[in-house]
């Protein structure tokens, strides 16, 4: 076993070779799910002015302030400021307006009876001084630090920036990655299937999972079993794409031309083989651009696996994106492990009425097999060791 | 606070209303994160015929086999299916050909030496009958059901598929949903600011939330406070899209002239109102051709957790997606709950050394503030009581 990798080495070495795809800027509308690479500063205090909360009225506040006020103007939401002239006034105020020169109390419209050009306060309303007003900066003020570069745009961080007035928005640029799968043996998803053959399918699944990260520039090829063709696509492709994403793996097989078109255009193998089952023939390598090739095995569950755990976080890494927190979770059943490599275990996880996250492993019948992936939501992470992992060990789990 | 709809009384409500959006046929290049609107059965057997699944030589096995065996002929992956000659014979094979006639064991290029026309095995070879041979459908077999209507389209239902021939696939139609705003007060992110404005950002923010749910026909509208146009505007809207998402509430204000515009429309109101903080203005209607109208909040923070507790989750559950379970959280810190009303606290989480998903509540320093939020997943949902909810309590918990 001397000669495999072991997973955080593995892990190590591809994010040590993983370039930078360097930055752009896009507008709010497609941002969503990049990865931030600016810092963002509140654009002014927020709110920018004293503000109304409430529908209603605003006036001056005193102990013994009278109950009938004439309404002496409006100050709505989106209007200049305006001033609440001497004597028993008030301004009508809408929310979200800002708060009139002289006011420092906004009373209800709810607790209110207009009366030609009066507003009576109701008999069981008693004011405060500053009531439903939201002072200027009280959320934050002008200059503070609201998002750093790393971070993946949501809903919130979308929203900051909305309203920090950055309509476009410096993020990573997104790798062109091309999912290549090779073997005449493969048939396309609409094509009659014929004898020896099977469809095509790693490279649909992993297309898919580069989609739920976001990447949009994804192609697929796939090369058939011919060895001028395999030279030719592979140049061509290392050409036009950051990333080639090998679906069917690089094997020692007579019929596969794929390291010697991959070793023609200068591409480096930096691993072979990692400490890891499923997924043990996985093979790493960099071009002469920094082009990334991963030759993911051919197997389907240790190819979404492989895809899962190595490629996915690393064209997230190399977007910049700050490492999100491990997933741990608490097994619920037994779990056989490897005695020398790491044990890669789909499973179904819930969190339970404590709040544990438990995890349900959903074994395959056989190393192919992989129609009970849909009831798992990813698989666990089991060290290597003698007998079985018991239940109630806690392991790290990775989502599809 | 008789007249408060419950939280849940609000999800039923809205469950109870949501309109059907139909099923559609679509490429697989596009189904990712769709909702299936089908079942889906193995095409053939798994694999659909006894598989090699190892580069070598497939051979007949016996107690007393021969040490060496000369080259009959090849079977290569996605060739038909050869036979091995009588006599001391094997065929070259590659990972995925099918198991040539009379061949009953494969052994790997690694444990052979090739001699002229002959494979000599390795010393240490000790072949088993029946080895490196993947069965037809010992996977699964032919008819055997894989996916069921409700399930949403990930890697692995892709893999599925694509595996089956379902080169189109049914999903649900998803809802086209106008996100709009409303008011005088409001500003483009990309104008200048005046005074008494703040720019527009819960647009942004929810339909942010929307895209990460995969809802591509999202619009975003915004109507100044102008009676006329308001009214305009709402039934142009309520002709072109399926649901409408108010981001600046119904108010009882007098410049707010969507209330008159939505009645002129003919959109009932279902309820107005929820027992919750933040969110307790939330409006829900429905209109005469079953249009869904959701009303959220103008608080950014608000408007931010309605979406995410009722009207994404609506929209999935409108696509026939089985409802996925209720995550749980422990509480990392005690939190301020409401005597009457549901508390939602936004919160950071993360699982702990003991597979625990922990929460560690965020709050923000006014109802306005969601400069906090980008350092949260979500909230949790705390019920109606005295105090505090202590440290080490489990709540639910949504995530944005």
């Amino acid at each position: 076993m001397s000669e495999l990798t072991s997973v955080s080495q593995a892990e190590a070495l591809i994010a040590e070779h993983m370039p930078s795809f360097g930055s752009e800027r896009v507008p709010l509308d497609v941002a969503t799910g990049r990865v931030l690479r600016q810092s963002v500063r509140a654009e002014h205090d927020h709110p920018p002015f004293d503000r109304v909360m409430m529908d209603g009225i605003a006036t001056r506040w005193s102990e013994a302030m009278p109950r009938r006020l004439h309404i002496a103007g409006a100050q709505m939401a989106g209007m200049r400021r305006q001033a609440l002239p001497a004597g028993d006034a008030c301004l009508e105020v809408t929310t979200g307006a800002m708060l009139p020169e002289g006011c420092d109390c906004v009373i209800p419209i709810e607790q209110l009876q207009r009366d030609g050009e009066d507003y009576v306060l109701s008999v069981d309303c008693q004011p405060l001084a500053g009531q439903f007003i939201h002072r200027r900066a009280s959320d934050c003020a002008e200059g503070t630090l609201l998002l750093s570069s790393g971070m993946r745009l949501g809903p919130a961080e979308m929203a900051l920036l909305a309203a920090n007035g950055v309509a476009n928005v410096e993020v990573a640029v997104m790798p062109s990655v091309a999912i290549v799968s090779t073997g005449d043996e493969l048939v396309n998803v609409d094509e009659p299937l014929g004898e020896g053959q099977i469809r095509r399918s790693n490279d649909t699944a992993v297309r898919s999972a580069l989609q739920l990260d976001g990447l949009a520039r994804v192609a697929m090829e796939h090369i058939v079993d011919d060895e001028a063709a395999t030279r030719d696509r592979i140049a061509d492709l290392l050409d036009r794409h950051d990333v080639l994403l090998l679906s069917g793996g690089v094997s020692m097989g007579q019929r596969d031309y794929v390291p010697a078109a991959l070793a023609a255009q200068g591409v480096q193998k930096v691993f072979h083989r990692i400490a890891q089952k499923p997924g043990k023939p996985m093979w790493f390598g960099i071009g002469p651009r920094g082009q990334v090739v991963f030759a993911l095995p051919g197997n389907p569950v240790s190819a979404l696996v492989c895809a899962t755990r190595y490629a996915r976080p690393a064209l997230l890494m190399a977007q910049g994106m700050l490492a999100p927190a491990r997933e741990y979770v608490v097994l619920d059943a037994e779990v056989d492990i490897h005695p020398m490599l790491v044990s890669f275990m789909p499973a179904r996880v819930q969190t339970d009425a404590q709040g544990r996250l438990m995890a349900y492993p959903v074994p395959s019948k056989t190393s192919g097999d992989f129609s009970s992936l849909p009831r798992t939501q990813g698989f666990v992470q089991l060290p290597p060791g003698k007998g079985k992992a018991p239940a109630g060990s806690v392991a790290a789990f990775y989502r599809w």
